[in-house]
């Protein structure tokens, strides 16, 4: 069994809470230290396992995630909670190494012209540095997951559409370059269910036995349909933020990631456990409240309150 | 081949805009005439060809359908479009035959709770309405379709878990008892995609070549990902309303029909073609928001825009 089979059994469905990452990417007010690492705390107690909490980048460049390592801290005094951070450079994936970060996360763009005028590098040069933190990696003292996050997997701001095959390549060569594992993300929220299932259905064949992780959006409200999907597809790990925190960089004032909350329900409903009490989970929205009033919140779910007569969980 | 399959071909997708009856049905003030035809006339110039407009009901109990009649002229001149309103007693039947609407939507309550609650009538009574308003449907100049909706079909406010095998049982009753075509409704909101899944399956069973449809609400968030798990259990008619119009009585504040401009993008990304232009569409929304200004719409794909660089259509 592989280490990413381990940490993300098959058996149930692992869900990544990353709006401490990316849903504070755009936000213009920052949370506090100490209202994140409650919002960690009070999901965690929740039942949530997976945060991704920043990127190891210079505090100049991204203030918001000057506090990354204080967070990864709090997360490793809480039973069974990982951190995940992403490392987009050599410096990021020694930094990465040196905090006890339990996933390092590397982005590779689907397309070359993404790439390019995203993170100034080839898609080559990003594989490349998959390759060297996952040596890093195997270095450590304690060695984190290698995430091989590929964005704009089902459809490019730039490039336009891509070509899934593209997609399954580029994840084999961050397989092959060490990745614990591979992540597929339709970064701007351009697709649709059938889409992300066909994809899905790729990466499994490629990825075998090895759990892979799905990051949606719901910049075009079909967020939780493209989760169903992948469910439906065997994917086994998503992604979302509470709240669905975060925004889209190419159309200001949309929706963001896929609301975790939601994704809860979803994938109770499905028979797929989750081992999170959404009644628990609800009021971490007030903390995100308090500390960035100024940022939308969205979810259906949030508002109407679990069914009164039925139990939602199949 | 049956009358509906004639006006709903199984071969496409067909989208109802319920907008002005369920969306109508908890708003406080209510558009004019004049707001409501231009809402119709743009939808239809958009693509839009069925429209449900109202209850056949005194205007002393529900003011916003005072105009039906109106709008089923309105309606009638308009190229391909049809129009359909609830009759829910035998007076609205004889008042829907006088009209001259196309179709004619009885409502059975899943449980005998509902029914007994909501309606003041056994289930049985509502399908003898059924009865009655497919006689006088046969009888009628201008022959109306006769559509059985069963409502909380997934579930139900009052008495909570719904059998399915109850649902397949009362939609059998109704075709049965004459009427053309069935319809199943999450009216509350309450279920995710496996349970639509597992309910169309069986209710395309039943009715065979004759096409069902399905109304669903956004509640809980699952709307679009429900009507993905209907088309892909071969439901070929679903229902939404513009800006997701409308509520929940049992949950104040919360989301109401599932958004059609989202579910018109969901067919399309589907593989789908619906026949309708959303770029046309989104316009309409601002006739919403004129008339109904303390009204909330929503759906992410009117914030977000389509795609820039991507053809949603599959």
């Amino acid at each position: 069994m592989s280490r990413a089979s381990e940490i993300y059994p098959r058996a149930r469905v692992s869900l990544r809470e990353v709006g401490l990452r990316d849903g504070l990417q755009l936000v213009k007010a920052f949370p506090s230290t100490a209202g994140k690492a409650e919002w960690i705390k009070r999901a965690h107690g929740a039942g949530v396992r997976h945060f991704e909490v920043g990127s190891f980048l210079p505090a100049s460049r991204m203030p918001q995630f000057a506090d990354l390592r204080e967070l990864i801290g709090v997360i490793a005094g809480l039973e069974g909670a990982r951190s995940a951070a992403l490392a987009l450079n050599e410096r990021g994936a020694d930094d990465a190494m040196a905090s006890g970060v339990d996933e390092v996360v590397c982005v590779v763009s689907a397309t070359e012209e993404h790439s390019q005028a995203n993170m100034r590098r080839s898609r080559a040069a990003a594989i490349d540095l998959v390759r060297s933190t996952a040596e890093k990696a195997a270095g450590a003292p304690k060695r984190p997951l290698v995430m091989a996050a590929i964005s704009m997997a089902f459809g490019c701001s730039i490039a336009g559409p891509v070509d899934p095959a593209e997609v399954v390549r580029l994840s084999e060569a961050c397989l092959e370059a060490g990745a614990d594992i591979v992540g597929i993300a339709d970064t701007v929220g351009f697709c649709g269910p059938k889409q992300v299932e066909e994809l899905c259905e790729d990466i499994g064949k490629l990825c075998g036995d090895t759990p892979y992780s799905v990051h949606l959006h719901d910049t075009r409200g079909m967020g939780i349909a493209n989760a169903a999907a992948a469910l439906n597809a065997g994917a086994r790990i998503l992604d979302g933020s509470i709240g669905g925190l975060g925004g889209c960089p190419f159309a200001p004032g949309a929706t963001g990631n896929v609301v975790f909350e939601d994704l809860v329900y979803l994938c109770e409903t499905m028979g797929f456990a989750t081992g999170i009490d959404l009644e628990a989970l609800f009021p971490v929205r007030e903390i995100l409240k308090t500390e960035m009033p100024d940022e939308p919140l969205y979810g259906a779910l949030a508002r109407a309150g679990l069914p009164a007569t039925v139990t939602y969980r199949h």
